[in-house]
């Protein structure tokens, strides 16, 4: 079997690790591993399959004899080294919002467009954690009966920030409950037993980028510039898993039943849906699993054609380290590499 | 000055504790104050106007003399005893679901229908917390544009569930952080950073009284049975302060800028708008306030006339006590009683 040169970029963070754990787990052929990050993380030293490697600082010279690099450590380093790794023959899979929205390059799901990885020209782009988790449940929906309008609204777990905003929620928690003063570091306000409307940057429009992505990337992948999306984004005080509450119209009418019994056949897909008997996907309980769970599948009755959705995932494998790592198998199993 | 008996049923609990508070800063003309509970909490002693009070047994005869009954002990306890109160001669502000919908009832926000107390027959029934937050914000905007459809997905703190549902999440959160084991008592699962998409129970539809409650109670409260509303309502692990997420279409365009204008102008309502500087409705800093706080409002580029609001206000104050003591203030001032 072939094997790869894996570097993993931003191997120290809390996609990268994830990353780093799920190539591990799926035994993906690896030949070398290269654990790269900032200068700042350099020396540390991470495991591999049982194996210590110390972690390299990230720069154009990294990436020679590279077959496969994920990227994961923000915006900028992707602006300035990935083009440096196409350049040196590796394909990049980069999971910032650098390049997602260029025309050239792939955005992709594997459950629902694998066939844009055909056209990749060395680099690939990631989606954004909410939109991956979304776009899963929406395809098959889409297929069945045409989703004409998405109205989301999402409560963001603190992972997708990054390990230091774990720690920030766990310090806060702690603090309040002891009467403390809170110092925000991390986020501009408190986060701990409170929400904040806010996630990455506001325009002039009054949305932030976030619920700019989930507007764009989902006619992306889904391939369907007629979806129309809105968004209100919303960081919550929960460790780990984005969750979701998601309402369609549809073209034709889906009733909840149909949903779920499409659902349960979508690729990546669990229905988790018996409210009476207290089951519904809840975010403190999924972390670890590489699937998307919905819930709470109810018709809305003020359209002809709608429904509602409650949408839970782990931002970090299902939303980040997991679609890359499937997009890179993906790319081995149809030589695309 | 006219001055009246006052009982507050319910008076241990966190609405009711907040009544007592809210009767007390605004100096409603209280001639006697007769806290009332259940026998388990019959004995107890409360502060009101700084004289100690003797909780009482809520049981018909307590109702003696009573003109004005503030009841927040729950459905069961407002079906058998406020029709006793109201027998007696007293006005009762029943602030569970046991008579919302019932058509001779009014059903009332003061800032929104104060018109439908003038048909009172000796009960009045206060609207759901997560609905009365709500409603303050879109009359003034249906006045306007005449709204047709209300996507809204809720946020809602524990308090909302009672003291002991504070104390639950305060108790969890603590195990979380120090690694023990979590045993739910108050809410079916765990609450500290997590999110339950279950408040009140299910139907055969899929739905929670809690979502019907926004959908039924909207149209009653605004005079308008053609305002469609479908809603997710999610318990949230934050104290106090329910916050939603809402996107209206309505029939006349409205600009941000101008809902921004109207919704300045609206009684009880305050724009925290600017989310470039970080200004935004946040539930942590709103406790204790009376006004609905609303911020993020974006027009929702998916309609051609459709808004996104982030709204939050103090659902034991705004959402429950205040809005009874409010609604006791205008009886008295139109001779209502």
């Amino acid at each position: 079997m072939k094997t790869y040169n894996v570097a993993v970029v931003g191997a120290t963070g809390a996609v990268g690790r994830t990353m780093l754990k799920i190539l591990e787990e799926r035994n993906f052929p690896v030949k070398e591993i290269l654990p790269l990050a900032s200068s700042r993380s350099a020396g540390h030293r991470i495991e591999f399959s049982g194996k210590a490697y110390e972690v390299k600082e990230a720069k154009p010279s990294a990436f020679e004899g590279v077959d496969i690099a994920l990227f994961s450590a923000g915006k900028d380093i992707s602006l300035t080294l990935a083009p440096e790794a196409v350049k040196r023959g590796a394909v990049v899979i980069d999971n910032s919002n650098a390049f997602r929205m260029e025309p050239d390059v792939p955005l992709v799901v594997p459950e629902v467009n694998p066939y844009d990885l055909k056209r990749h020209k060395g680099l690939i782009a990631n989606p954004n954690c909410s939109t991956i988790q979304m776009v899963i449940v929406l395809k098959p929906l889409h297929e069945r009966a045409k989703i004409k309008r998405v109205v989301v609204s999402t409560y963001q777990a603190v992972s997708g920030t990054g390990l230091e905003a774990i720690e920030e929620l766990k310090l806060q928690a702690k603090q309040v409950l002891e009467g403390m003063n809170i110092k925000p570091e991390v986020y501009p306000h408190q986060i701990a037993f409170n929400l904040l409307p806010h996630i990455d940057a506001f325009d002039e429009t009054g949305y932030s980028l976030e619920e700019w992505k989930m507007v764009r990337e989902t006619k992306k992948i889904m391939g369907d510039d007629s979806i129309a999306v809105t968004a209100t984004t919303v960081r919550v005080p929960v460790f780990n898993c984005h969750s979701e509450s998601v309402n369609i119209e549809t073209c034709e009418k889906i009733t909840a039943d149909e949903a779920r019994a499409i659902l349960s056949r979508a690729p990546g897909v669990v229905v988790m849906d018996d409210p009476k008997n207290k089951i519904y996907p809840m975010p403190a309980f999924l972390s670890g699993k590489d699937e998307v769970f919905v819930g709470r599948i109810r018709e809305d009755f003020t359209v002809p054609c709608g429904l509602n959705l409650w949408i839970v995932a782990d931002n970090l494998r299902r939303g980040a380290a997991y679609n890359a790592v499937k997009i890179a198998e993906y790319l081995v199993e149809h030589n695309l590499i």
